[in-house]
């Protein structure tokens, strides 16, 4: 008799945000990749959110960051007259910013370590001003 | 003697759309997960087309959607001065729209259902003024 | 006796640049699928940089690419005033850019094809002006 395990690995975890800005995850994710002795394929990050995203960027410079927290404030600003503004100045820009950024990312897993350049990180992004505690699901498959 | 076929499945769909909006597809992505009989893994969603995208976006406020497809009408107008303008007006803000948001969603799957938060859906997200149908894969991977 | 050939199939490729610009990759991924064997299941492209990005886009009309590059020229210009601008003036809207877009793209594998639709390419996004050597990832999953 045979039993075989499908290399499907799945762990929900959370991020604590303290209101708007970048969060760095890609260590968490790591740790997950560890305990899943997955060698070879890919993670699905996926965040259960419509206010907040995730979105690789520069890990190096949080001046870079800035920047780009910056450049969507003034791209998707508050004081737009939106339809949709019965929860806060922030929600409506929240789910905007969230379209032009990204749910999910999928990163290669290579040698059980994510693939990933010598700047690059894995963040989640918080459009909301309040802190907030965040669902995020990692799926791992390969071998 | 065991020959292991790896639980790959896939299915083409359609939708018909009346021209531009955003249209929710969650229902018939599930109904193709419980098809599948796949319980844990992910489901990749892929639109074939370069005028029409995907996006995950509220599903509970339509004014949510009116504004994020308003924003879009604003940062990418019709009336500029764009070089490629032999397929109309609303053709090349199409492309543009099509490239800040996906032609590919990834979600993950626990328990046979999609792990979406309580106010996430997918939609499509119809660039062109015509009605179209648009070819939709989607691969679920699992097991 | 049991055979089990599991069905993960990596490959790292270099993509060369000439500066500014959207290169089409999509043969180079299909001939990386063509060798893999695997007939069904989903290819995941990934760029190892934050300056460069990848998009789905029309492959036919030269001018639509031109014209989404000009979009992004204006949409993050190089003469805003950033924070972060030590490493030239092209450097941090590289980074906007890159955010804007995608660092990874899944896409559905169909009888050993790219299910892209007629007009679909898969092209990397160089936003540096300097040539550069990319690298890309891709992880071809199925059977």
């Amino acid at each position: 008799m045979l039993i075989f395990a499908m290399p499907v690995v799945q762990e929900r975890c959370e991020v604590q945000t303290k209101g708007k800005g970048t969060y760095e995850i890609t260590r968490q994710i790591q740790e997950t990749i560890d305990k899943s002795k997955i060698n070879s394929g890919t993670v699905t990050i996926f965040v259960q959110h419509t206010s907040c995203s995730l979105t690789m960027m520069e890990n190096a410079a949080p001046a870079a960051r800035r920047d780009v927290e910056r450049f969507f404030e003034q791209l998707v600003p508050e004081n737009a007259d939106y339809e949709h503004d019965d929860e806060g100045s922030d929600d409506m820009p929240s789910h905007i910013r969230m379209v032009l950024t990204r749910t999910n990312e999928t990163v290669p897993i290579v040698d059980g370590k994510l693939q990933l350049g010598i700047w690059q990180g894995i963040f989640l992004f918080e459009h909301r001003r309040d802190p907030h505690r965040r669902k995020v699901t990692l799926t791992i498959i390969g071998e």
